[in-house]
């Protein structure tokens, strides 16, 4: 039996992946050089095509980096001579934050109790912020900043920079990148590919930002400053090798995924996470952890598991449905799911019969 | 007609890395998760087995990164207060220094020509030197720097700390690893995989020096910084999402190599080299660029075509033999063929004997 990876990433990998591999092998994509016509008209396509799907405006950048942790450092680096504004509600939003720190820069936060959102229309932005940083989708608890939220916030401070993190939100997010400056996601959650790979999707604005910290003889990194990260982005290049075969996947899923429609992909989304919160909703021995729905995350539903008294995950495995286990200390009292493009409708009532078959007690009906 | 590609990397797939990609696929590498116990395990075995097939001490750390040029700004980021000394003689040593200087150090360099090398032996390192920086196999010129120049200066100066770039070099470069301390390389070179996965070997030396820069409150980076990379590293994981597919592939490429014989690999490559290079020195119209032969590269052999009036580069292409054009200025008057261990001896004789098919003029006998 072959397993399905509800992981919230690495995860399931996207259905055509292993067929584009194959392309990708007879096409010589590992071997070619970084220098090529070929890349360069790879790397135009992953481009152009990202942007179609995501609504990107023309003249942002994207960029090439590792991995979003890096896209993370490199935002901090290239965007903040002192003070960065963290909103934090989990691992990854604290992670961001702490990056600020070890960077020696002077970074706030704003808490919320993980499991919850913030109250963001009641936030007032210090007026020395330079940086406001968004986990748009928080990976490790479930909860998501609605993204109305986020643009009130951008339209009420133009002068504040803005980078979201939409690591395990994108392609399903749906956001307004004109008023976004730094906007990451790395591939292995989303777009269902192996992971190695970080795109940075940057403004403009966030550009010249770096050439004046520059000026200024603050430090913005070396090969992967915004401004060299741009040098070589204008001639379809990047400084260093880059992983070439995991662009071409890239930008093989982002044509996929056109095909089908990204509107049809959000709605799919919107549906099987409907199936699996009103399945949740139901039950009482398991519960969603985030009890509010507007901030509930679509792509990754994190379930209290504490009072069902079973290895719910080990069970799944069992039967090939490997879902992944709560986040850091969470781990043994959670476990998480993710709703990415590559699950299926089908795939997802799948995993809720699994979770019937679990036999958890359920709510008295009032 | 299948291609061959002889360029010095991305180059040559390793003959068992589709088998590899296909096992990957179904032993699901692309979906596990880093924090799996199957994750530490080929973590793991990916460390031992690197160790033993290049004789890297045990008590060193082995982290992984982007690239190699990640690598460099690692270094810098986390040995480097002031002063770094660089041996600058091409492209990519010369990107080392400039990192070095992006990074606001004061990097000093000592410079010989393209395509010579150093007096290693007569050079005096000055004392406020705190780590020699040497690229030992220069892939824009094919130049190498004798591993036995390296082993006496570090023998001669054992309070410096060294760092060795043999992104082209390895496996075949035989170094001594105890007297170095951050030595690395990317793996679309000589172990012939797809790129985008960058491979430290750290010293406990430089560990310490690390963690006196980040007590003295110079930043030494974030989730990269050498105290950051081992902490993870200690329990077979990495802060970040890793390239997992990668590193199992270069777990197994190494396997592939330890059965093949890390000796006979490099006496194979001493041998093919020196067909090339016994078949250039025969010739007028086109020329090894590098003269002295203790220098001369093994890996990857630069070939000077100025006076050859042909687009080399060109015809083979239309054989199905793919060369590398010369470095940055030196596109189209030179031509770089890679001599790494996905190429077998009778890759290079083919390749030669389509060489001779061009016909170049050659020397008078005496």
């Amino acid at each position: 039996m072959k397993n399905i990876f509800f992981t919230p990433g690495p995860t399931q990998l996207y259905p055509t992946v292993q067929r584009h591999f194959q392309n990708g092998f007879k096409g010589d994509l590992g071997s070619i050089s970084h220098r090529s016509e070929q890349f360069q008209e790879m790397y135009q396509e992953l481009v152009s095509s990202l942007k179609q799907l995501l609504g990107i405006p023309q003249d942002y950048h994207i960029f090439i980096v590792g991995s979003g942790t890096e896209a993370m450092e490199r935002t901090i680096q290239n965007c903040v001579e002192k003070y960065s504004l963290h909103f934090v509600n989990g691992s990854f939003s604290k992670r961001f934050f702490l990056i600020a720190q070890d960077l020696g820069k002077k970074p706030i936060k704003i808490d919320a109790l993980s499991g919850e959102g913030f109250a963001i229309e009641k936030i007032k932005i210090p007026k020395r912020t330079e940086l406001i940083c968004f986990t748009q989708n928080e990976t490790s608890s479930g909860v998501m900043i609605p993204t109305e939220d986020i643009t009130a916030l951008a339209k009420k401070y133009p002068d504040k920079l803005i980078a979201v993190d939409i690591v395990s939100s994108v392609p399903y997010v749906d956001l307004d990148y004109k008023l976004l400056d730094c906007v990451f996601f790395s591939v292995q959650k989303g777009f269902g590919l192996p992971a190695g790979l970080g795109i940075m999707i940057v403004s403009p604005r966030a550009i010249q930002k770096a050439e004046g910290l520059s000026q200024k003889k603050i430090s913005i990194g070396s090969y992967h400053s915004f401004p060299n990260l741009l040098h070589y982005a204008q001639k379809q290049q990047t400084h260093e090798t880059p992983p070439l075969l995991a662009m071409y996947l890239l930008e093989r899923v982002i044509k996929d995924m056109q095909k089908r429609g990204i509107d049809k992909i959000r709605s799919e989304t919107d549906q099987k996470a409907k199936l699996l919160y009103d399945f949740l909703d139901k039950q009482d021995t398991v519960a969603a952890f985030v009890k509010e729905r507007r901030v509930r995350s679509q792509t990754v539903i994190v379930i209290d598991i504490k009072k069902a008294k079973k290895d719910i995950k080990k069970i799944l495995a069992e039967k090939g449905f490997i879902v992944g286990g709560g986040y850091g200390e969470n781990k043994n009292t959670q476990i998480r799911i993710a709703n990415f493009p590559a699950h299926s409708v089908q795939d997802i009532r799948r995993l809720i019969r699994e979770l019937k078959n679990l036999r958890f007690t359920t709510k008295i009906s009032p």
